[in-house]
């Protein structure tokens, strides 16, 4: 069955008023803490948004994207390597996780368990949205959750009961994604082949037009993700690390 | 049934002779693709090794731990932005993605895509191990696999049927990882809580003996997570994010 309902699933970005008790909310991140992580140190940490007016402060660093204020839950997951480090100070022990090694294994860990709580969330009839702007504006999201050194929020999810069953969205065929024992660098011929049916969609035809575009690529490379923001978000994040500990 | 599943995992280590098809394994990774992504960009791709003379190549990236040769599949889930690249540049875009921010989105992408594919392999009834050792070794990971520019080994996932049913390990309580509106930083009083049950673990303490240190947070700072090594293998690793052309 859980296999039928990954297959089926979609992101939900329109919520029901119904709250999800801490009962469940708790079940959903025990059931998460089963994922996989490096060596078992469990480098990461979850803040809970369930606070109308924490809500309003966090929207503007997601640019405002409803969902924030809409969904009862807002879970911001953290690579954290402090809790750690206080363990083992406290134990005679002296760790070197102040590094930029550390950080990646940390992003690891708070990934996988990101995702086991959203399968797990998704499974009890919940609908989650991933959203991607959390590293954008990192440091302000440090400030209002009050994250400590060796702490850095890398997604943040809306948890909440679908209000909408949505179509589901594209995906690239598999052979687009799949290389067998050696990469196989993509051929012009192959791209056009894995982007054609993309390409070819009603929804994103209509896309293109909307954002008087000539191509669909051109919508992302200058509009969703240009050069001067990528670059911009780049050095407010390599900042951030910095000053979180990660990097000399 | 999923949720009973995936609280009863375990991390499976060893592995039967039986081979995984074709079939079942692009099954699972289709799935897979279902997980959310940037943008629906799907920054992500993963090789597939089955071919034994490549596992035996492979083996010493991931310091020789067992799993590498003996699992019929061996998955290498790679932050991937150079599909998208050329597709732009076949389509009159003009990409700016050779960024530290957006190999954070891949790199979120790598993982969600991995962690969906681990999921439903569970449910399947296949085993698998993640070696976090991909990005230690990522350079060499990176010639094995011939990966062009754009694309950086993030983590290996070795997958077959399981010939063992390990006892599960231990994790932190949830009141550990959690965080209600804002982050509350640990008091001593509070690690000592966290940690308490851990560190009591019969299976823990013989662990602390046999390395003759004098604390289990030991093990992790002196044997197995070194200040050295960490620093060591950061120096690798933003050096292939530099060579891969994410960083400057």
């Amino acid at each position: 069955m859980l296999l039928e309902n990954m297959k089926n699933r979609r992101t939900i970005r329109q919520y029901t008023s119904q709250d999800i008790p801490d009962e469940l909310l708790n079940e959903l991140l025990e059931v998460a803490t089963r994922a996989s992580n490096t060596g078992n140190m469990q480098l990461y940490s979850v803040v809970v948004t369930r606070d109308q007016a924490k809500k309003e402060q966090l929207a503007p660093t997601h640019f405002n994207q409803p969902m924030v204020t809409q969904a009862p839950v807002v879970l911001t997951f953290c690579a954290d390597v402090n809790r750690f480090v206080k363990w083992a100070e406290q134990r005679e022990a002296v760790p070197g996780f102040d590094n930029f090694q550390t950080f990646i294994a940390a992003t690891i860990d708070s990934m996988l368990f990101a995702q086991c709580f959203c399968t797990a969330a998704e499974e009890k009839g919940l609908g989650i949205c991933y959203l991607g702007t959390t590293t954008y504006n990192a440091d302000k999201i440090i400030d209002i959750l009050g994250l400590p050194r060796l702490v850095v929020p890398i997604v943040t999810v809306t948890v909440g009961y679908p209000a909408t069953l949505p179509e589901q969205v594209e995906r690239l065929p598999l052979s687009g994604i799949v290389h067998t024992e050696t990469y196989k660098e993509y051929t012009p011929a192959a791209i056009d082949s894995i982007y054609k049916e993309k390409e070819a969609l009603e929804v994103n035809r209509k896309y293109v037009e909307e954002n008087a575009k000539d191509t669909l690529a051109q919508v992302f490379t200058d509009i969703r993700y240009t050069k001067k923001n990528n670059e911009y978000f780049s050095d407010v994040f390599l900042k951030v690390l910095k000053e979180q500990g990660f990097l000399q």
